[in-house]
């Protein structure tokens, strides 16, 4: 066989929900020739990717025509949205359309829509690590996935023809660094990676209250804070969709956090050394 | 009075510590004009700075015919070594020089150094809120000081006209901003916006072992753990010199995330969304 390939012409991308994320992935694959069609409640978001070219054919709700005409339909939806879309429009698609996503959380996503999917359709989820601070289409911008990473979520479920194709999505989209996980195996690196780091900079921003904080922070603490301004409708879909492993990572940090406070309050140098040569260690792998 | 003013016809700078630190503020204030002489034990170090051009006379023990000429001496020195050099070697200054630092914690410094210290000279501390996960002159970069903040830190022993100049240092630094505070305010301050996050980043970085960590991390992991990659000599004499100022921000940290673990296991979403409104607000605030 052949690896498949996603070209121009042989495929025409529908994109569901037009945000931040969704508008970024319109940018790239039209800068890469695709012509891409899109729904989104949102006349104005639609308006706007017309207007920069990044989008063909666009519609409030699910057009059948449009539907139809689609090979490839990437959902760039909150987590709860997806299922609900599935049920109510997969009849609108052709046979042999290939699907995909770009949730935060996997396991709560990959079995109910395999479990409920047309057999002649298919749902390989993927995950972009790379988002800004923002929401909405007027902030999308295609740049931040050069050079971030792109996770594919296969399960037992997906053809690894599906698998390829959304490999060279990634590629296509302008990732740096492809890599597959199982949906649990997600889901546990991104409340590690994501949701903790989330927590803490909300927690951070939130414990003390400084007047004129912005003349004394240095470079560490703005950066660590950076995603406390962070969309308060999306996250605690995100949270609450991935629980246990939150709260697994979570209790992970807060016992090594109390081992280090208790390092602080016995003034045990060796021990504050021993914490700080680890993560300069572990720090340093994975920056090269 | 005229306000004073610091300049290359009048002030000659001695520069007690050639580190990132020292040698930044080297090449800063060589940059503006200014003699800069240099005392640091290590050859290799004052033989760089000397190839720059950064300083013109250097010596590794400190020289009676250097010291006199400075009519401004800047210590860049670990938190407890400053103590040990006026003690041993403020006889070789001229009256009317005027001492600065660069240390990060001052309620163990500024009392102790103004206690001892000739009725004729002046220690006004200071604390450059800017640096590199790096150490040494050879990572030295004055341009790290742009954009950042300087914050003075006087004592009622300090004149107005030391404060003044060492003002005026901050601002030949290149710092943007320039405040003031007293050594306990400096102290809270950097206790949160400093220490914390770092002792944050560490804990990160040391909770969980992942393999291929690289492949899976977006912008938040990365930047949040930049600071991980820490000086293990320096930060835990930081920590240690400011320890109850430490924990207690440590410990409203550890409150306001238990909270927000307490919202994620009762799946109270408002309460999260809540959290991450007053974050928001408060990051947006202090970006603008």
């Amino acid at each position: 066989m052949d690896s498949p390939t996603l070209s121009p012409a042989n495929t025409r991308v529908l994109l569901v929900g037009l945000g931040l994320i969704g508008g970024s992935y319109a940018q790239a694959l039209a800068a890469q020739g695709f012509a891409v069609d899109a729904f989104d409640p949102d006349p104005d978001a639609l308006a706007f990717a017309r207007d920069h070219h990044w989008i063909v054919r666009a519609a409030t709700t699910p057009s059948p025509a449009i539907a139809r005409d689609a090979t490839l339909v990437v959902f760039a939806l909150y987590p709860d949205a997806l299922l609900d879309w599935i049920r109510a429009y997969q009849h609108l698609l052709a046979p042999g359309t290939l699907l995909t996503d770009t949730t935060g959380v996997k396991t709560p996503v990959v079995a109910p829509v395999q479990a409920l999917l047309r057999p002649d359709l298919e749902f390989i989820a993927a995950h972009p690590m790379a988002g800004r601070e923002k929401a909405g289409i007027r902030n999308a911008d295609a740049s931040v996935f050069q050079g971030a990473n792109y996770i594919v979520v296969p399960s037992p479920a997906n053809t690894p023809r599906a698998i390829a194709l959304c490999r060279q999505l990634g590629v296509l989209l302008g990732f740096r660094r492809i890599s597959e996980l199982s949906p649990e195996a997600h889901d546990a690196m991104v409340a590690y990676v994501s949701q903790l780091t989330h927590c803490i900079a909300v927690a951070l921003m939130d414990c003390q209250d400084v007047p004129d904080l912005a003349a004394y922070t240095g470079d560490s603490f703005r950066d660590i804070t950076r995603i406390a301004d962070i969309n308060d409708r999306l996250w605690p879909s995100l949270f609450l969709a991935n629980r246990t492993a939150l709260l697994r990572s979570i209790d992970l940090f807060a016992d090594t956090f109390a081992r280090l406070r208790a390092a602080v309050e016995a003034a045990d140098v060796p021990a504050l050394r021993a914490l700080m040569q680890l993560s300069t260690a572990r720090r340093r792998a994975f920056t090269s």
